[in-house]
């Protein structure tokens, strides 16, 4: 395979050297028809607001066989070296099904590794909800709490999130989920005040059994379970862990259970590994997860197409490129009209922005262009009342990536003046791509619209287990192939390590540093 | 008063030639002991790592003087008309106090108005909160949920967010408060699923009477309590309304109660007027939002100083200007070390994004500069899991904004490896605000930090209600004197306009719009 930066690739000059598209003149309806592409289950990717047309298209196709885009991709379903800086596999797609060769690595099957964590995370969540395991009081678990930070929080409280409407409507039987993070103790505190102790399984989630937030706030959960006063209550019966084999907390006598992850998943792409699996089995049943890593599995296989006109990740990822380091635009926006999705905007900043937001490449040599924009969003309609107003008329542009769905997840509805909400919210949406797109000419330039801001949209039928896989491995597959376009590794991040040194010795007392002492006096 | 454009002002000029500052260099102890200012309820705003010096400053004092800004804010205080578009007063400082002259519109004293408003709130609040009103079937309300969008939601559910661990850690009797804002209809079946409908008070937030999404969500909601079975039930008795005087909501048999807003208060500063008053003073009692009040009118009156080395809001935002317009950041991030500000980033988000996301002045004639730059963040220290990678090490410089308390809420806190979590919150901060600022050399470029990259900290004691109203109106004044000194009018929206026309379109059949009907028959 070759790596080269991309601006040593001559198909990106020529890129570059096409003329730019104008919105304003090239939407219509057969774009519309044909400017999309199908990934895994029924989810489609429709491009006709943004600013390509065949040429781009095809440069994209040639660029990606250039930079060897999809062999790439291969290479990390084989079990390569794909994250060089930290010398590790990349095996999160392994987790949804096995697409490439049999990966072995520390001695075992990788595949079967993650097969048999997931049938025993079944076999447990089975119980747990039949009422077989219960708390060290004799009473049902009710809720579940996952204690873990960044990759161990956002994902899968944001899956938590996407799939509660789905689960009320399909009358699945539930547990209740809640989420701490934050070293801020008000956080932890905040969620005891609402806890029935007796009631509760807390999952325990550090890879290496050693995160300060998270066994801090093990220990403060403790502390309050003790101080609760319940007769008779164990801690230790009340907590699962989800670690690597090495962590202390493996095979600790502290926890009920543990279940493992290893060291070739990142946090930000561990929703699909036991990370995500024990809290999601347990809230809405294995059957649900598993329907969701199926999802997600027919967008990753959709991914290896060559095909840049009908793999939706690789176009996606390609467009972004276009619009990053031609049209040089800084930021984009993701607006999901759902509710339900209301915290995935925050889950794909952290998969973008941790992965793509590097200076060097892979091997470690700066780069001399843009690589990962700012990624912000939240959903719509609630956006338009809001930050929508900079988006249409602000000096800057802002690509934007809609999402929507035909159904509602709970289809309780109510016409008033002539349409449903759900027609009305998707109308919205219709309306806001057609409004940034094409902009208004106004003799009032405080009521003008340039118009000519791009936009996509990710839309399926209705936001499902499956179609929610599908969705989450779109993204993580979208921001991989712009990794290997910028031509660095979007799979380490270095970039969060030395606040954790400082932060050290201001714990330490500052050790002799003035500066650090000057602001720790502050607070 | 002069209103002209920023690139017709010489001062600008001078600032745009001063020496740029490296961070690395300048920051030291004495600067982060007087570079900071004191604003309401003991908030301060430390500048120590932003890339100014005494030059800077000076020339800011001159820009500050050249452009009026201040004399800008008292004609906005005195009640002229500072909403040219709309041609309307901007009176949102007045509902905290009145600082300048009595201003009268409408045939009536506003500060009267509002005052009198309030004490209808407080009393309607105590009376519900003491069971003297009490819901159609005789049950005292438990919970109380908004029904509102955009600023009618984001800022009273972020408020109501930020002061619950207060609430819990001071015993205050509480009401339940929840929010439904979206079309999307899963949004209030969401919140349909929890509620008990006798127990339960709902406020219809619009100030027309006419948004769509609000009324519809009201009449779901009607709908659900009538299928709800309960007898003898009555709807009308669970409702009241903010709104204007003139909206057909004012004196609808529909409702309880209305209590009245008016046109001179855009929806992202509403909070502090009834829109935030109501839901507030139902959920914590009307004494803890008379204190929100309070902290805000002191921001209020510490914005009329003239100096900018005493004046936190306008120092901010001068500082904001030269880091857009200047040195050409087009980004900010807001990170509060609080959780319970959760959801304030996406308060600042609508109030900075919608009041300044602007591309014509005051005038309406078009701009030559950057305006409003995109506003995102999440809290501290989850985000040091995430996005931060992007921040400490991507291609881009994204400028930040702190925010940090030296107690938590609740008090309620554990020693883990010789420190509290409170203490390893803030040590995190301090370290964030280092590391951003003076980098890390490393012979491995993948390690290292080029630095340099700017933050202020906004900081106080304790996220109090009175703190919590500083930090508000400090934002809001900040947000209007980056608009002064773009010459743009910061309280109208044009933008949000043509999406609602088309939306309309789109609900109609399209009307013969072929891109149109192209793009809804996707979903």
């Amino acid at each position: 395979m070759n790596f080269k930066n991309l601006d040593k690739s001559t198909t990106f000059e020529t890129i570059k050297s096409l003329a730019k598209i104008n919105l304003q003149d090239s939407l219509n309806p057969e774009r519309i028809q044909t400017y999309q592409i199908k990934t895994g289950a029924g989810l489609t990717y429709n491009y006709a607001a943004m600013p390509v047309e065949e040429s781009h298209i095809q440069a994209m196709q040639t660029l990606s066989e250039e930079l060897q885009l999809v062999e790439k991709y291969q290479a990390v379903l084989d079990g390569q070296i794909m994250n060089p800086g930290e010398n590790r596999l990349v095996l999160h797609h392994l987790t949804r099904g096995q697409i490439g060769k049999q990966v072995v690595a520390d001695g075992e099957d990788k595949g079967e590794f993650y097969k048999a964590q997931l049938s025993r995370i079944a076999e447990f969540s089975k119980a747990v909800r039949s009422g077989e395991i219960v708390g060290s009081t004799g009473k049902k678990f009710t809720t579940v709490v996952q204690i873990g930070i960044g990759g161990s929080d956002l994902g899968p409280r944001a899956l938590y999130l996407a799939l509660k409407g789905w689960a009320d409507a399909s009358a699945i039987q539930q547990l209740n989920a809640k989420f701490i993070s934050n070293v801020d103790p008000d956080d932890a505190q905040a969620t005891i005040e609402e806890l029935d102790f007796e009631r509760t399984l807390f999952v325990l989630v550090s890879k290496s059994g050693t995160t300060l937030e998270t066994l801090t706030n093990r220990d403060l959960m403790i502390q309050a379970i003790k101080e609760s006063g319940v007769k008779g209550i164990d801690p230790a019966k009340h907590l699962v862990a989800v670690t690597s084999k090495t962590s202390p907390l493996a095979s600790s006598s502290s926890v009920l259970d543990a279940f493992f992850i290893d060291d070739y998943i990142g946090g930000r792409y561990s929703s699909s590994s036991a990370v995500g699996a024990v809290i999601l089995s347990l809230a809405y049943g294995f059957d649900t997860f598993k329907a969701f890593l199926d999802g997600a599995h027919e967008s990753d296989v959709a991914a290896l197409n060559p095909n840049v006109k009908e793999n939706a990740a690789l176009l996606d990822a390609l467009i972004g490129v276009y619009l990053r380091n031609v049209l040089k635009y800084p930021s984009t926006a993701i607006l999901p009209y759902s509710q339900a999705l209301s915290r995935f905007p925050a889950h794909l900043q952290q998969l973008d922005m941790e992965s793509n937001g590097k200076h060097v490449n892979r091997d470690g040599q700066t780069l001399s262009y843009p690589t990962g924009p700012v990624i912000f969003g939240e959903p719509g309609t609630n956006g338009q009342h809001s930050f929508y107003q900079l988006l249409h008329q602000g000096t800057d542009i802002v690509p934007l990536q809609f999402i929507g769905f035909s159904d509602s997840q709970y289809g309780k509805d109510i016409e008033v003046e002539g349409s449903t909400s759900q027609k009305k919210l998707n109308a919205n949406l219709v309306a806001q791509i057609v409004a940034f797109a094409q902009g208004k000419d106004d003799k009032n330039p405080n009521k003008q619209f340039s118009g000519n801001r791009p936009s996509s949209l990710l839309y399926a039928k209705q936001l499902t287990p499956e179609v929610l896989g599908a969705l989450l491995a779109h993204y993580e597959n979208k921001v991989m192939f712009q990794g290997f376009t910028w031509n660095l590794n979007s799979f380490d991040q270095e970039g969060v390590q030395l606040g954790k040194v400082i932060a050290t010795k201001v714990l330490k007392g500052c050790e002799g540093d003035q500066i650090l002492k000057a602001f720790a006096d502050l607070l």
